[in-house]
């Protein structure tokens, strides 16, 4: 089975996506489609980088991964495909990928336009195709080549630790309100309390349970960093919070 | 051909739908993957247990029907897997499966927590496994030890033969916003209206182009009850209707 | 590989799209489910005829379209099954066929209702059973008799040569806010700038790219007409536009 997972801002009241899954079933038609997402906000790279780093591993080997979200269609941005970990990326060259930019086990290859590509869609006229070949024939010489410049990565803000503590920052907010931040689980076990805007002392727990319906609560999230939530609530509309917010997470009580 | 349905409060938002079906690929590559809804909103049991209720008869035999709408994640609530009449059924104990517990054709096991499972997402790490191991394998021996008390139920307002006529309630509102009543259109064959809020008398038809743009109507429902609709418009919006609001079928007009 | 795509204005909140796709797996388990979109508003019937006319030629040879969007469900209207270029279509006699009745290359059968169908969900019990036969079987004589009158067709305004340059409308508006109009692009060539509402004269680019952060551009758009866009934001909420707004492309700058 060769699967493709597909992660887009696309949406899912246009036809775009299935344009894109016709393509990849027309020159693959045994292929496996998996979405990951198509609700990334119109041209918001950061969340998809976030969304296809979380995601990818969990995959089967083999596996192609399209990410089409891609304000640059139609500019000299690159076009990218890539193998990493026995796993293929395919999409735009916009930091997308920042996560495995620069491993020395990432192979990078510089995929051409096609000629009669339209200027705006180049997910159905040249990443899907680009896929499709990936999932069928797996990596091969005349793929492309490499990038002449080396891609772009995104600037993340690495976990600090301060005086206090921890500081790190709200990476991403969930469809329950839940604020995902970038402090990893592991480098704050001996912390007890996180503190973001008006709320200094927020308890770290193990699970949602463990306070009362309508209390914060921080614990280490299933993508391995610290998370924000209240219980049967949304934090995210409590405190008004964003992407981008600084957290401290701190000894003691 | 192995089938899984997936019914969650996922959203499509974010990575969690992809995560679970990553995780099933990955044991069982050959799985069919069909999506009942991911949008049922945060921790609504009851429309989860609405819409599979509605909807798992009508797969093939031997469908695993994974459910995760699971607000108690991470507590003592159990976790169930299921086989019903060549269905599976895996999720929390949670009252999701209510139409099934205490038949005494539902066969029930435990399932135990994997020692690594993130405490917040046993949708990816403990029920997808099992869903997967189920869909491969079917029911095994070893799968699990029966609960050590009953599976929870949700407490279900049944229809009611009052001096007026079948009394109930609303149980769902759909896209279009028609209100979904639990009145078994079978019961109620011989009555003529429905009252509901400010509205005493909406007849009762066999199909929405019976009554003119605008106007209400009742009908059998294609899930086997009475429900109400505004020809090409919105009950929901034009009553203010909401799950659990009293209706009333009775003869007459 | 078998292929159904399916598009409807279901929603995906309920069961709906679910209880069609196990009808079609039940029927027909090695099926491949292709999603266009169940997000057309309710009842929609023009943009759904727009979808699929932009997206069906895309897939493969024999793949079934499936398209249920009938407000006019249980009324007289029509059912039809229809062959046309190797591809098939289901779907109700309400026009989201426009773009294929009359060309003398259609072969349409009218579908009869199965006795036991709910009246309000053909998509689920007379739809979807005759898809997946297709999809088994391709066409075969006892489908159904031709339809006893001439399918509805959509009145579209087409695209005039005037005066001033080539009028049309818009057809469509996109989840990033693009406009998409009817005028063909390989029509308006020579032209350079496009009007509409207050903007006299949008420079016709070929992506994005060449205009700055925020200002507005046409191009050829990837279904072969021309759209407005902003750069990074939505023209149709800067434009207030909406289907049916008339545009002209015309000469000089």
């Amino acid at each position: 089975m060769l699967i493709v997972s597909f992660l887009s801002d696309f949406g899912t009241s246009d036809s775009y996506v299935a344009e894109v899954k016709a393509v990849l079933l027309s020159q693959s038609p045994s292929l496996v489609l998996v979405d990951i997402s198509h609700h990334v906000a119109p041209g918001d790279v950061r969340t998809a980088a976030f969304l296809i780093e979380r995601t990818w591993w969990r995959f089967p080997p083999g596996t192609v991964h399209l990410v089409v979200v891609d304000p640059g269609v139609g500019s000299e941005r690159g076009a990218l495909a890539i193998a990493f970990r026995d796993h293929f990326f395919v999409g735009p060259d916009n930091g997308v990928f920042t996560f495995l930019v620069g491993d020395p086990g990432a192979r990078i290859a510089s995929l051409p336009i096609p000629p009669n590509a339209s200027p705006t869609f180049h997910g159905r006229d040249l990443f899907a195709p680009a896929a499709a070949s990936l999932a069928n024939r797996g990596w091969f010489p005349t793929l492309g080549d490499p990038p002449s410049k080396e891609p772009l990565r995104l600037l993340r803000a690495e976990p600090r630790l301060e005086s206090e503590g921890w500081s790190g920052e709200i990476i991403h907010i969930d469809r329950f309100g839940n604020l995902i931040t970038n402090l990893r689980t592991k480098d704050v076990l001996g912390t007890a309390l996180l503190a973001i805007h008006a709320e200094p002392g927020i308890p770290i727990f193990r699970t949602y349970l463990q306070v009362p319906v309508g209390a914060f609560l921080a614990y280490g999230g299933s993508g391995g960093t610290l998370e924000i939530a209240v219980r049967d609530g949304s934090a995210a509309d409590r405190l008004q919070a964003k992407v981008g917010d600084r957290v401290l997470a701190k000894q003691g009580r």
